[in-house]
């Protein structure tokens, strides 16, 4: 059973997690963690407070010599100290958890909502979920998620028909896996900046090899899918989810969205992945595929006023980020998540508690499938 | 903290479900739950099974006198005894629990795997989400579905511009609350009955006057909003969730998109709903609003062959089901499966052992909201 | 992940459990199943209720032609029909639920509260238990559980100390593996019978054969003893539990208690097993000893008035039942219950969905310990 | 739903936790917390290291201006840097982890699987769980512990007999609130000493004012008389548990053991305590009473010899700790859990995101159990 749980504020000392229940004997391999960490800081239309952030682990827990013990994990990222707090504010940002802290946990000044409730969480998210995907690669999963749209501006290509996918996503300051695309969505961001507006859209994740039948049908809390659906959704912005291609699957006959089984060379395979890897609540051995739509972010010159909760009237409302929007680097913490619920299941399915002998039962697996 | 598990088969003598944690004295209105399980059974374009199946409620635990006592309820639907087993089948369906259950768990009759992937499972949950309805009926919180898009007809038109909105879904073959756009359904329904096809759609789940501050922004597996999207999600054929208007909302401008705060006769208001009565995790006292999307169930005429996983030879597929859509239906099961949830993060966050007890906390929060 | 949840009143219809994530391919072997509930409805000392109860196992969920199916298994205990349900009452009986069921879930009448909180429930959790037994069999696993103590006669020899310990447990009618022993406490119980009076005592549960590595210390909440006490205090009447040798090691110095590393012809072994098979919160090979301490049981005829809750005046106490003791009945829910935790814990370890794969696991690692 | 995690090594740089859940509103007393933790350093007989630690806490999370936020809170105490890391050791001591840590997370160096069995783990929990008790104290909830015997040295007086408890508790040495038995255990310890001996013992935790109604009687797992024995068991060394009377209360009649319901002024008293204010698995409103029993410390100069793991060879065991007891120290670690878990129960019930809301509904709670 793996867990994590974050804690910190954005403008505190530090955010920190700990992940409980990686088994030992995983290499921390710190230049894949730095990177990945880099990949969340960056995309195009940030505003200045990635620029500030190193995020450079640290672990105080469960690591010896640069190999997990089975202990929980605890890492670390630094807040900037010269990051300054910001002071007293009362009047709630639409979109914002700023009016439901208030009146959850009677928290006066909304920025002590906003503390907790910031994107900057995600950060150690991430890292959690880049160990796991360090994990994952152990086990020779890899889990990628790139730019599928910023606002109006869509990728119209699937992405196994993407030639180095990887390598198109890693040049682009989108992480969009299309160069003519990225453009056209650096001009919808320019437009959106010019206007002082914000912008949403979404990523997809993928996770290639996944080992068929992680997951179960036999118990309504126990679907794979659902539990992919709880970690995106459970991403600030993110307010769908959609596994395979599931919205326009939801236009087409069966007869179109049906993966047939064929047999190739002798072995069992399908013709498409329209379920996006998962059928009855259990991965089959495909792509594991889901695509995650954001809001556009909150903040933005555009709303400029919202009503005082002391007074009750109109008021300005300071202007704190300018980030005009955040889809790339959401796509990382996706990724992180996707990764982290994944690894859940397979523990869930192969047990073990270090990686010597959970490699032996993959791949104990992996040859059964193919008999 | 409510729990729910349900078992049983297709074709066995019962399905039956267990729901703990639910508080004493709730009064357990039988033609309430009579209604709730024959709206599952209807919509137009389902098969046979639906007329053999009568649904009568009965408890075997946790109701004394007709009012619950806070032990776990127990109630069971049964099979009908004239509903014939299959016989065994190698030939796993495209888009079904087939192919998973047979590898997981080593089942090699194909029928044995569908016997409790079945979507009969969700006459259950339906039953026992319906209980948790009539508990968020003592305190006011209403919570219903209607079918929003068949294929490709699409009801245009948004649920809070609909007048008698309930009375028009009932009217209703297909739970659409809009006669003409029920007419152009039902058209595309004939089409690929015709065709022998089967279809997908979508269907909105919406709740009323739900207290805000349920869920919590602090803490990733707190979120009411990836509560939602999992529960939907584990409904057979849902494959995407969207809270509010997200997905043509990833399309916007954060301007266009995010609800203003505004107060009207000295109370604070949104201007919008698009955020589907979800900020940062939280119920924000609008209404909640999801949209589940399914795919085109996977039984129909038009997909008559597959691999039979012993030869790995093609082979025919028996043709079991009759259905043509399942989108009315699946509505109803998102309807309990969306009670249950709320009712969850209700209960977490008023506590409580009786409905007395807890219908005055709910009373003192909702007063001192007002303030 | 094993989970358990149990429904149903005294004198209700039934009892029913649901117990979800057991694997496929286990045999269920009623005769088995059978002999364990005989069992528990024995034991000298027990009242008339025994006699009128068959606790014929119906199976209505998760099994297919006597094998498990991975599916939720469902299963039922028919109460007696001519079992007359008691009439209001208004004093509650000291030592039991009846207090705190009355003010929890506000019921008036206290025997609505007995019939949940009656130890009728224990039955169907050794039913459960007792697959998981069954279970734990198939891996070569053995639990077994004996009267230790009635009243103030005591067991004083060690368990492994006696030959054919199950045969003259067996023999017992109090589940005592030793004739005198057995004797001396069918004296104390008549006296108490004599005196209208009730008797509590202990007894221990052990289990054989356990793969050494069940549980964690890495984390306070993984601990197999912890857990295993949780299981043992769970049940009526049980309150205190003590791991091996616990309460008398207490008074000794460290050399006396804990148990040396020897090798015995190449093999690592202990020199003694007063840990009781637990150290670090984790199995380490040993027998797992457990001892469960049971009050006497409340209800008798010495205790013949408590307070009227309406009136709160003195009032006479009906008195509803006749066991004078219940710890032989107890032990074999003890089994049923420790069987349930581990075989949590050997599923955490071992992951599997069928028992082929989990036993080829088991064999690994047992492999593997010996190099 | 209150949760707590732990992380870091014994030699590590530091020891944190985070807990999840805690309502906002709470004051951080922190001459509290240093008192609480200064406590669990102290207590005779124990060696070196505990002077070494300061264990102030700092905070790095969930606290704003000395409040909680509803945020998690995150706890750090440092490790004192010249603590110098052991070398390698392939010799495992009896009664520690080290053996199971070898098996099951393939540490070849036990002192890894030390630096997380390590009793030092105890000291964040402590922290978290002080935390908890300032929780409860709001509330009018006190919970204490003291230690109840050491080797064969036995406080022989009932804690409601003693006048001034705390006051004679904080003067003893040994946290035993009789002067004269702290006399003989300290002779006790002396004697052990002189042998390079160690010796268990026992602690009592006391609970008073708990509401009544905490924890269910309807489900095996939400007992809370199981799961504060789960909460003890948890403390390394800690190998068994009572609840109020228990062990030698199997010893005597039904008579003589429950505990009668009286009227005193009008209202609703019991004549004794017998049961540890818990009855059907629910808090009676009487105090909570547990008894934990510790094993004698596994690490002494009597036990210097073991086996090599590599070697299969008689090998000397290094010696590493110079505890005699850690009795006293363990009894503040139990207080901790306690309250942790009585909070566990506690929000449940009560529900609540900050403490004006939870106040004033367990006053309602109070004032309606009186009418």
């Amino acid at each position: 059973m793996l867990r994590m749980l974050t804690s910190g504020e954005s403008h505190g000392p530090k955010i920190a997690g700990i992940l409980d229940g990686m088994p030992a004997g995983l290499k921390i391999d710190m230049d894949y963690l730095r990177g990945f960490m880099a990949r969340r800081r960056g995309g195009y239309g940030r505003g200045k407070r990635m620029s500030v952030e190193t995020d450079e682990p640290v672990f105080s827990g469960g690591v010896h010599d640069g190999f997990t013990t089975g202990a929980p994990i605890m890492v670390e990222l630094s807040n900037r100290a010269d990051n300054p707090t910001p002071g007293e504010r009362y009047v709630p940002r639409p979109g914002h958890a700023d009016y439901v802290g208030y009146i959850k946990y009677g928290l006066k000044d909304l920025n002590i909502v906003a503390e907790r409730a910031s994107a900057r969480e995600t950060a150690i998210r991430t890292l959690l979920g880049a160990i796991c995907s360090l994990a994952l690669r152990e086990l020779n999963i890899e889990v990628f998620a790139f730019t599928r749209s910023i606002g109006k501006v869509s990728l119209n290509r699937r992405y196994w028909e993407i030639e180095n996918l990887l390598g198109k996503r890693d040049n682009s300051v989108l992480y969009c896996p299309d160069e003519e695309t990225t453009q056209l969505m650096i001009r919808e961001i320019e437009d959106a900046k010019a206007k002082g507006d914000s912008l949403g859209g979404s990523f997809t994740v993928v996770a290639k090899n996944v080992p068929p039948g992680l997951g179960s049908y036999v118990q309504w809390d126990r679907r794979l899918d659902a539990a992919l659906g709880f970690s995106l959704l459970s991403i600030p912005s993110v307010k769908a989810v959609e596994i395979g291609e599931a919205i326009e699957g939801s236009r087409l006959f069966g007869s179109e969205f049906h993966d047939r089984f064929v047999v190739e060379d002798g072995v069992l395979k399908r013709s498409s992945n329209n379920a996006g890897g998962i059928e009855g609540g259990v991965s089959n051995g495909e792509d594991i595929v889901l695509t995650a739509y954001l809001k556009p972010i909150p903040s933005s010159f555009a709303i400029n006023s919202s009503i005082d909760l002391v007074s009750l009237k109109e008021a300005p409302l300071p202007y704190v980020r300018s980030d005009t929007v955040v889809v790339p680097a959401a796509s990382v913490v996706g990724e992180a998540m996707v990764s982290f619920t994944i690894l859940c299941f397979l523990l869930e399915k192969f047990g073990g508690d270090e990686f010597t002998e959970i490699k032996e039962r993959v791949e104990v697996w992996r040859r059964k499938l193919l008999r």
